[in-house]
This record gives structure tokens, sequence and C-alpha cells, in this order.
């Protein structure tokens, strides 16, 4: 077994897994050469599944894990009853530098309880970050963060998350450059809560590396007016569920207006190749990887639904991460954060 | 000139006024019997575009103004320099009783400023809210508020919006009993801001006549879980933009979807008028009348843009409001409020 990067997979969290992610491996495998995978979960009905994929079989080695952590499971349950579990065993892989990246779908509170537990915050990091990408209108997606690792978060944490969200996008992306925003009500100076107000003073006195552009308002999100977004945990949830639902009643609305009227069988015929289009665009899988960022190791979230591709792109996100300067790349700017005036923070403008 | 209601019209206000304001007079006067209208704004272009409405000439009377308040003036100036225009004279008209409601499509900072200043809140209301209505997957709407008047809101504050919203609810849809929630990262008792979990135990201890439903997340906005959404400012300027946003991305990428492959050209002839009827079932128009709630006076705002019929529509939702029971309703509540134990806002459950 050869590769110079090694990816410790839960073989067991997902709504469809252990089958999906075999599956998704067996594609990531196909389209990236020089990893390795460790598989973890139920050793018998993995190598079984393995036996189809050849190609996978001969970069993956199997971790017997005991049991499995079940998608309804408390994150303080996980925590206490999770030792020896597939997704304990895959995270404590890259604790204990076995692993360069970790990639689950299984049950998002526990994987966060668990990463957090085992590989702890990142030195000047004050809580991680659950960043997750967004479609828009250009044509790419926009990285937003937080959404929903932390309830409230001030002016420095803010700051954090513009720093790991930014390199999480160049690392993904390819972009040299990304562009920063601030998601407020409004674009001039004197909006918002103070936390973020702060936080923009903050970016800009502390003389980042970063191409921060201000403030941006909710539906810049899917414009793609910058390319990451930064909020805190509550609002980024409001504001990422609220999307999901909305694109969800647009889409049915489309659907009954295209299957009424006098083209009313014409237009379900076009309609539905063009609704199954738009769920693939719109569908997590086709953006999967969320990242949970500010951690002692990579840690990557796929959708508990993906299919296997979205596994695949899960497992491409966690690939691209590793091979990175991400952690250079933050480590930089969070030393000249805390460099900066401490007042700053605190100072109306 | 005779008739029950009367209602204030800014007749300068909006994109396409004073044109389009007249024409959704009209529409309204001859939907709506028993109401009269003050139209205040440039006489002379009023008086010529009510002669080509017999019907709305018979029951509007002009009532001149010398300017109008600019789309791009900022509040604080339209305060100190908007006495005299036809807003401040629209408002004034409720505030001296010789209107039971004010509607315009103007500068919507400028209106709520001048609104506030003229009219005062309520008493028993500390901050008003501004109410908006956004379509969902049921066929009605949900109405969500605070989505921009304050930035921030208290526990005592959320329960006064759940009030207001839920009466504003009943008046426009006729709904006996609007069910009611607050917007949250999770609908179990412990998630989401101090804020929050103590309005919810507000509502709660102080027995209102509310059927109260706990917490829903963003997405329950579009699937209309509940009728009335209530939150901060802040969260709900940033929802309603994001759900903004998405609607006019999913329709993007629709238009594409339906307008590629091997179906395209029947695809495009489909998808025009469907996409037509989906913009007018989304458009701000057809939901048209957002509330400024918690003043001394019933103040519609109708959007920017909206055409004669979203206008006249903006008109129903006031003259629906002018003859609920709207005021007893929430001063009912608000002393329910009043009386409830002091220590429920502040103690942890």
């Amino acid at each position: 077994m050869a590769g110079d990067l090694v990816l410790s997979i839960d073989g067991m969290g997902g709504d469809a897994a252990p089958d999906i992610v075999v599956e998704g491996v067996a594609l990531a495998a196909r389209a990236n050469g020089g990893v390795r995978y460790l598989l973890h979960g139920d050793a018998d009905r993995l190598n079984q599944l393995l036996e189809q994929h050849e190609a996978a079989k001969a970069v993956c080695e199997v971790v017997p894990a005991e049991k499995t952590i079940g998608m309804d499971v408390k994150a303080s349950q996980a925590l206490r009853q999770g030792r020896g579990s597939s997704l304990w065993n895959a995270v404590a892989a890259v604790e204990n530098g076995q692993a360069n990246a970790v990639v689950s779908a299984g049950n998002t509170g526990a994987y966060m309880a668990i990463a957090m537990f085992r590989l702890r915050t990142m030195e000047g990091v004050h809580r991680p970050a659950l960043a997750t990408r967004w479609p828009t209108m250009k044509g790419g997606y926009t990285v937003m963060l937080d959404v929903g690792a932390n309830v409230e978060a001030d002016a420095e944490q803010l700051v954090e998350f513009a720093i790991m969200g930014e390199a999480f996008q160049r690392a993904v992306s390819g972009e040299e450059r990304p562009t920063v925003a601030l998601l407020n009500v409004g674009a001039e100076d004197q909006k918002g809560h103070e936390e973020i107000r702060a936080a923009a003073r903050l970016i800009r006195e502390a003389r980042l590396d970063l191409e921060f552009r201000g403030f941006v308002e909710g539906d810049d999100i899917s414009k793609g007016t910058v390319d990451v977004v930064v909020t805190d945990g509550f609002t980024g949830n409001i504001a990422l569920k609220t999307g999901e639902g909305t694109a969800r009643l647009v889409a049915q609305l489309l659907r009954e207006s295209l299957s009424s009227g006098v083209m009313a069988t014409v237009g379900a015929a076009i309609a539905y190749p063009a609704l199954r289009k738009l769920k693939t665009r719109m569908d997590p899988g086709t953006f999967n990887g969320a990242l949970f960022l500010g951690l002692n190791g990579l840690v990557v979230k796929s959708h508990g639904g993906a299919n296997a591709s979205g596994f695949a792109a899960a497992i491409g996100v966690a690939e691209k991460m590793a091979r990175s300067h991400y952690r250079e790349e933050i480590a930089r700017n969070l030393s000249r954060l805390a460099r900066a005036p401490a007042a700053a923070a605190g100072e109306a403008s």
C-alpha cells in the first residue's frame, strides 16, 4: 500500500452506510492518486463491500470498530459511550498522527463533540466553527461560517472565523485571494451589532493578509458578492436553513406552475429533468464537505444523505485541505491578530 | 364623499409614483366599498391622474404637499427636512385623527423614522417591529417579525412582537387562532440565546391568549409550520434577505436547466410563463403590505417597486387592519404580559 496522504474514514456514518461510504471511497480512489484510506467499522461488512471495488481495496486498510454511533444519539451520550465506535476511532487516527484528515457522514452533534474532545482547538483559536459551501449565481460557491458550532461569537472569534474561512476557500477552490465579508443588516459602517462593527475594525487594524470587503447582507450569499461570508453560529444556522427552505419552496411552486394550465402535460415532461438537474445543483451532495475548522486536525463532515459521488466530494475536500498550506496560513494571520492593538476590539470608531 | 373608513395615502412614494399609486387606489376603490382616501402630494399631477379614474375620483380627496422625500434620503435627514412632504403629511393625518391608517410605498427608513416620531409607540410596547409576509408550501403565508426595525430584542420585546404579529395575522388572514413560534437553531428547550429561552418561558408564564408552539428553525418559515415567526430585527432581516436571494438563485438555475439540453426550445417556451407565474407568487407585490407594528396608528409599507395591484393589496391590508380588533387584542395580551411574574424573564428554567 503506497501513498503520501492518509485519510481516516468513518465507514459506518451516514444514512446509507457502509455501502455508500465504500462506493464513495472507490470513486475518490479512482479520481485521486497517492491517497491511502483507513476505513473504520464493521470489518466483515467493509471487507465484503471492498471485494466489489478492486482499486479501492488496494488503497484501503480496514480498521475494525466494535460499534456504531446512531444518527439520533445525543452529543453528550456519544462522548460518554462513543469510545470504540467507528466515528471515535476515525477521529483518534488523526489525533494519533496515523491520518492527515478524517471524513464522516455520521451524526453531526456527536462528530463535533468527539472531534472537539479529542483534537482540541488550535492555539490562537477560541472556538471552532462549522463552515459550509453555498452555490451562487456566479456559478461557484460561497463559504459561510459559522453555521452552527457556537450560538454566539464576539469580535475576536468572528475575526478568527474570517481567517479560517478564507484559508479553507483558497485550499478548496484554488482561488488565490478569496474576498471576505461580515454578514450584517446593511453595508454602512454604523449598521448592526457592536461585535460585528468591532470585528471589522479589528480586521483592519490587525493588518491581516485578507481581501476584506466590509459588510454584506443576506441576499449577497446567493449572489456570490464575496467568497467567504462570516457570521456567528446562530445567524449562520438560521440563514442556511432559511435558504434551504426557500429553495424547496421555489422548486415546489415551479413544479406547480409547470404542471398547470394549457401546456400541463408538456410542462410536466420538461419540468422533471430540469428539477432533477436543479436538485443536483442545489443538493448538499454537490458541494459536499462541510469543515469543522479550528481544531488540531482536519475534520470534514459529509452530509448524512450524500450519495457515493457526494461522499467522494467530501473526500476530495479533505484531500485538498490536507495538501494545502491551510495551517501555516491561518497561523500567520492568527499571530497578526494576537499582536493587534487590544483597544481595537473594544473602542467605538 | 361618503365612507366609514379613511385611509391616508402617500401619493408620491415609490418607484413609479404617483401613477401606480393612483391606479392602485382606483383598483382598491373598485374592490372595497365604504372607504375614503386622502391622497397627499403634487395636487396638479394627482388631480390629472384621477381624471382617468372616475370611481377613484369620487372617493379621493387630494391634499396638496409641497415636496417629496426621495428614495435615497437618510432617515435622519427626512426627520429634519421632511415636514410638509407627502410622506410626512400622510402620517400626520393618522396622528390628527383624520385617517384610520396610512399607506406609503416610499423610502422605508424615512417612513419608519417619521411614523415613530409622529405617532410614538403604544402604551406597553417598548419598540415597534416591522412585520412582513412570506409565502409557504402550504399555500398561505407566514407572518415574520421583526425584519429590521430593531437590531436587538430582549425577551420582553420578543413577547411583544409575538402578541402584535399574532393579531396582525388574524386581522389579515381571518385565521381565528394563528399559531406562533420563536425562531431558533433547534426545537429543544435548551437551544439558542438566553433571550429566546426567556421569551418562551415568559409567554407560558404570562398565560397569554396565544397558540404558542415553542421554537421553529429557519426552514420552517417556508414550510409554514406556524402562522407567525418571531425573531429580533437582525436575524429577521438576514433570514428575509437570504430567502429572497435564494429564491432568485433557484429561479436562475431553473431557467438555465430549462433552456439547455435536447428539449431546450420547448423548455424555454414552457419556462417563461411558469417563471412569470412563479415571480407573481414570490413577488413582494403579491403579499404586499408590511406593517410597522406597535405605534399609535396603523402604518402600512408597500414595496417600493409594487405595481398597481400590489399597491392595492397594501391598501387592502390597511383596510383589514383598520376594521379589525387589533388594538383591543394586543392591549389585552400586553396587560397580561405586564402582570406576569417579573422573575420569568430573568430566571433559568
